[in-house]
C-alpha cells in the first residue's frame, strides 16, 4: 500500500453506523452525518436506532464523528451510505444521494476512491453521480479518482446475517484499485465478491428486495383470500409446506426503508424506458393493502366493543418489523396515527424506541399500568411484546386484540 | 380389512397413469379412460405421453384397462385423476371432472370411497362433486360413501420427485376410513400427510403452483427489463445469488396443464367472492407475455436474415418444458403454429413426441437432413436438442437462432 488509506463513512444510519463501527475496530475511520444531533449522540456512544450498545463503540474516538464536511478532506476513501427514499408520488428521491455526491465533489482529491452503498436503480452511479463529481471537482473518473458500487446488505434486527458473516458484492470497473478496496472491505467481511459492472450490481440489489417483496405480497394475497373465504390460512400453509419446493414466506406488514421503496426504483427506470413492471407494482399494491385491511379490522372491533371517543386505548408494537426500532414507512405506526385521530386518548407504545426518540414520535416506550386502558391492541410482533401479551391474557380480563401477524 | 379393496383410477393421463402403474405393482387395479384409443394403446403397453417404457408396465393385465364405465362396478375405491383445464375465457372448465363424477354417481355402492386428485379451487369437491354423486346415486356422503381429496403432485419430467419419493397429502373428513385410504396410498409412498379439511387441501394445491408461477413470472419480468435496458441478466443473477436468501428461479416459457391454469382457478372463486387477485393475475400476464416477446424476436430475426415465404425453416423443441412430451398449453408450439402461417415451409420438430402423435400435431419427431433448412430455430431446451444444437453450431455454417431460455 503506497499511501495510507483513511476511510470515511458518509451517512450514519442503519447502514452506515454498522460499517463505521466495524471498520473502526480495525482501522481509523471518520463517521460523517449532516444531522448534528445524531453526531452529538454518537460522540456520547448513543445510537438512537437502538442497534448498538455503548460497549459496541469499540476504540471510540469522539473526534472521529463529524458533521462539517470540510473535515472530510483528510480522508481518501469514501463510503456513501445515505438513504434513497421515494417521494409521495413513489418516484425516487435522490436528494440525499446527490447532496452526499456534491460534498464528495467538493473535497475529492487525486487518487481517492468513492464507494456507493445506497440502493439505486441501474445507471444512477455512472450516469448521475459520477458526472456530478466530475463537474464539481473538475477531476476525471478512472483517471483522477475511482467509483465503486457495493450494495449494502444490512438486514436490521437479523443478528444471524450481520455484516461480517455475509458476502459483500463489490462492483469496480478499474481493477487497479481492487487491492485498495479489498484492504478496506476485508475488515468488514472476508467474503468479497467482485464484479466489473456497476449497473448489474445496482440491478441485482433492487431485484433481491423485489423478490422478497413480491413473495411476501403473494402470502398477503393468499391470507386475504383465506380470511374472506373462511379457509384456515395456517392449515393451508401447513399442508403446502409438505411439498418439496414450497417457499416459506409469511404474510405481514411490509415497511421500512427497503421493500416498500426499492420496487419503485426499478419500476421508475423501467417506465422511463417504456417497460411494463406490472407484477412488481402489483406486489407493492397488495402489501400496501394490508394497512387498510388491518385498520378496518381494528376499527370494526372497536365499534363492536362500543369504544367511545374518550376511552383510553393502547396500541403496542409500532415499528415496521419485529426487533427493529425503525418507525420509517411503518404500517403499524401509520395505523396508530389514524386510530388516534378517531380516539383522542389512544396511546402508542413500542418498547424498542430509544428514550431520545419517544417525544419526536409522541409515543411511549414504557407502560407501567396496563389497567387504565379499556382496550389494548398488539401489532408489531417484538419478542418482548409477545411476552407482555401472554401475561395480559392470563392475568387480566381486559379486552385485548391480537393483530400480530 | 373386512372387505377386499379393489381400486380404479379414472383418467389415465400424466397423473393417472403413474398412479395406476405404481398401484398395479402391489395391488390389482383397474385403469379407466373415456379415450378408447388411449385404452387400446395402454393394452399394448404404449404410453403416447412417453413417460413410461414398456418394461414399466409391471404385472401387466390387458383387461385391467377399460373404457366402459359399467365395468367399474366391481371396484370400490375410485381415484379421480382427470384434467381440470380452463376455457378460452380463463374460467374453470370442470366438464371432465363433472363427467367423471357423474360416472361415479352411476356406479357407486354402499361403503365405497372416492378420492379426487384433480386440481380445483376451494369448495369444488364438497360443494359441487359430492352433491352430484348424492343426487345421481341417491346415497349420502359420510354415511353410504366417503369422499377424500388428495392433490396430485406429479411433476412431469422430474425423476427426482417421482410419486414414491414425495409426501402425499390426504384430506379426509371421516377418520373411520383412514385405514382403508392408507392401505391403498401406502402402495404409492410411505410419506402420507393427513388433514381433516378438504377445502384447505384444495387451496394448498392451487397455491403451491401459483407460488411457482409468480416466481417464474418475476424472473421473466426482470429478464425483459434487463434485455431492454441492455443489462446482462446472467450477471445480475450471478450477483444476486451471492445473497443468502435469494431464490433461484429461471425465466421461461410457462406452459402445460398446471401453472398456466391453476392461478385462474383460485382467482375465479376469489372474484366470485369479490376478492381481488391482482398479483396472481399479473404473474399470469407476464408469463403469457413471453410468447409475444419470443415471437417478435424470431420474426425480427427472420426479417433481418431476409427469409422468404417459401424458404424451408425448422423449429426444434415444441413441448411446454424440457424432457416432457406434452404439447398442451405449450408456448413453443403456439409460436411454431404462428410462424408456419407466415412461412409456408416451416416444419416443427420435437424428438420427444411419440410416433403415434406426430400426425395429430403435424410435426416431426425425427430429422435426417438438417442441411435442407435455411434456418433452424431452437426453443424448448431438451437435453437431446442441446446436443444437436452444439453439433450444428460446430459443423454447419447454417443460420441458427438459439431461443432456449
Amino acid at each position: 500500500m503506497r499511501n495510507r488509506i483513511f476511510p470515511a463513512v458518509i451517512g450514519l444510519g442503519y447502514v452506515g453506523l454498522p460499517i463505521y463501527l466495524n471498520l473502526q475496530k480495525k482501522i481509523n475511520t471518520v463517521g460523517f452525518d449532516i444531522d448534528k444531533k445524531k453526531i452529538l449522540n454518537l460522540k456520547k456512544k448513543i445510537d438512537t436506532n437502538n442497534q448498538f450498545k455503548k460497549k459496541e463503540f469499540f476504540r471510540h474516538k469522539i473526534n472521529n464523528f463529524i458533521s462539517n464536511y470540510l473535515q472530510l478532506k483528510k480522508c481518501n476513501f469514501f463510503i456513501i451510505t445515505v438513504p434513497t427514499p421515494i417521494f409521495k408520488n413513489k418516484k425516487p428521491d435522490l436528494r440525499p444521494l446527490l447532496n452526499a455526491t456534491k460534498i464528495i465533489g467538493k473535497i475529492i482529491k487525486n487518487g481517492d476512491i468513492v464507494v456507493y452503498e445506497s440502493t439505486v436503480y441501474p445507471g444512477v452511479t455512472n450516469s448521475i453521480c459520477v458526472p456530478l463529481i466530475e463537474k464539481i471537482s473538475k477531476l476525471t473518473n478512472k483517471i483522477n479518482f475511482n467509483v465503486v458500487y457495493s450494495p449494502e446488505r444490512i438486514n436490521p434486527g437479523d443478528r444471524k446475517h450481520s455484516i461480517n458473516k455475509i458476502t459483500k458484492v463489490i462492483a469496480l470497473e478499474n481493477y487497479k484499485i481492487k487491492k485498495r478496496v479489498s484492504f478496506i472491505y476485508k475488515n468488514l467481511t472476508n467474503k468479497l465478491f467482485f464484479t466489473n459492472n456497476i449497473e448489474d450490481a445496482e440491478t441485482s440489489k433492487v431485484f433481491e428486495n423485489i423478490q422478497r417483496d413480491v413473495n411476501i405480497s403473494l402470502m398477503n394475497e393468499l391470507y386475504i383470500i383465506c380470511k374472506k373465504l373462511n379457509l384456515n390460512y395456517e392449515n393451508v400453509i401447513k399442508i403446502a409446506k409438505t411439498k418439496w419446493n414450497f417457499l416459506s414466506f409469511n404474510p405481514g406488514l411490509v415497511g421500512g426503508h427497503c421493500l416498500p421503496v426499492d420496487p419503485y426504483y426499478l419500476s421508475y427506470i423501467a417506465k422511463k424506458n417504456k417497460i411494463n413492471t406490472k407484477l412488481i407494482i402489483a406486489g407493492r399494491k397488495t402489501n400496501d393493502l394490508m394497512e387498510k385491511i388491518l385498520y378496518k379490522k381494528i376499527t370494526s372491533y372497536l365499534k363492536k366493543k362500543k369504544i367511545k371517543y374518550n376511552d383510553k386505548l393502547l396500541i403496542c408494537g409500532l415499528t415496521y418489523k419485529p426487533e427493529v426500532a425503525d418507525l420509517r414507512n411503518s404500517i403499524a405506526y401509520s395505523i396508530f396515527i389514524k386510530i388516534r385521530k378517531k380516539f383522542k386518548n389512544c396511546s402508542g407504545f413500542d418498547p424498542l424506541i430509544h428514550n431520545n426518540e419517544v417525544k419526536k414520535f409522541s409515543i411511549l416506550n414504557k407502560v407501567n399500568n396496563y389497567k387504565k386502558y379499556k382496550i389494548i391492541i398488539f401489532i408489531t410482533k417484538h419478542k418482548i411484546l409477545i411476552k407482555i401479551y401472554k401475561k395480559l391474557i392470563i392475568n387480566n380480563k381486559k379486552i385485548i386484540l391480537n393483530c400480530m401477524l
